[in-house]
């Protein structure tokens, strides 16, 4: 990278961020309510892992879809399904099968049996309880195989993913995008989904139990001007 | 799909987007303008083909990025790189590497020479220079390919992308997600980057000359309630 480049444009990084109105304004914001600002929106989303049991109105997990449906999408396909699954036995049914994943690596990798088995699986249990399945809600966003376009629909999905967050964000409520934690053929078997959809991510989603802080690294990192 | 479940859901929401305010604030908003409300900008983000040549100010571009980086990624690993190019220069290399792609096609697939050849290049010359090389400038959207988890990067890359475009709209510029139309290698071999970035997108940023319509499928379409 032009070294000189770099540091022009990072110079002006703090002035920028000092001049334009609203970058800071999630400093004067109190942190879980539910914010009209697009920036507040933007600098307050975090990946959230633990939730209040409250359920959601229908109402606003319809305007969270809502807005994740504007997302672009390539030659306006839109190949988008949003499911929502609020029914508990549903929820628990993924616990029961991740669960048995959980055993299988527990049992024939780690070589665990007995008792000591069985402290880890309740561990892993209550870990699903009172982490991502204590969300009163999951949002599973999946792409349609048969799309217009579908060898585009791997931009789509997370694009639509990303709107989500945000909206729900906006709302007040978390969301995390969780792919390896229960993996895609687990996911469709448990909520039978039709074999055309690809799962882009599952989501829990609720009123986070707190909103965690993460350290990022620093803007300039991003930024290359002009060349490398 | 459960029809009961589906047509429940559906009934509310007429009721949903009633109710929540902002969700029609956009019919109150001046398109075009830099705008706050989180529901507005995703309301009115539109993809944008043509741009007033009005260069960008640094601090706006500043500003984008930052809320770009902000978007949800793998383990915190924020594999991302944004290159800005405002040099003409290079935007017009793009350009003639582009049609040097088109002149092949029309050449060797649609065998065309002569006279008619030049007529169609010139053609296409025009449509770039009136269309996405309109742009005061170009943001390459990039990950790196060391990153700490390389394999979730197609996922972290759009969540950016998207993240980006939204915050482009709030300052009131446009913004198109490009792949194909400018091809990742051409794109690499122009701007000279690094072998270990992979492209997530191109895109030109600037005021645009309009705000397109887009008609898109009803809500309902896209949400799957409880089950298929």
């Amino acid at each position: 990278m032009d070294r000189r480049n770099s540091l022009k444009l990072g110079a002006s990084i703090v002035a920028g961020m000092a001049i334009v109105p609203g970058l800071n304004a999630s400093e004067k914001m109190p942190e879980g309510q539910p914010m009209e600002s697009f920036w507040d929106v933007v600098l307050n989303r975090r990946s959230v892992r633990a939730f209040k049991p409250d359920p959601i109105p229908e109402e606003d997990l319809i305007k969270i879809i809502n807005a994740a449906r504007l997302a672009p999408t390539s030659g306006n396909q839109q190949p988008w399904k949003f499911l929502i699954i609020r029914d508990r036995k549903k929820i628990d049914a993924l616990k029961t099968e991740a669960l048995k994943g959980t055993e299988a690596y527990l049992r024939d990798t780690r070589n665990l049996s007995g008792d000591e088995l069985k402290k880890q699986l309740e561990k892993s249990e209550a870990s699903l309880a009172n982490g991502y399945l204590s969300a009163p809600a999951i949002i599973v966003v999946l792409t349609d195989n048969n799309s217009r376009y579908p060898t585009y629909n791997h931009w789509d999905g997370p694009l639509a993913a990303g709107y989500m967050m945000l909206a729900a964000r906006a709302m007040g409520y978390g969301t995390v995008f969780i792919t390896d934690s229960f993996p895609e053929e687990l996911t469709k078997k448990v909520f039978n989904i039709p074999d055309q959809y690809t799962r882009v991510c599952i989501s829990p989603i609720g009123i986070p139990v707190e909103w965690p802080k993460k350290e990022k690294k620093d803007l300039a990192e991003f930024i290359v001007n002009e060349s490398f």
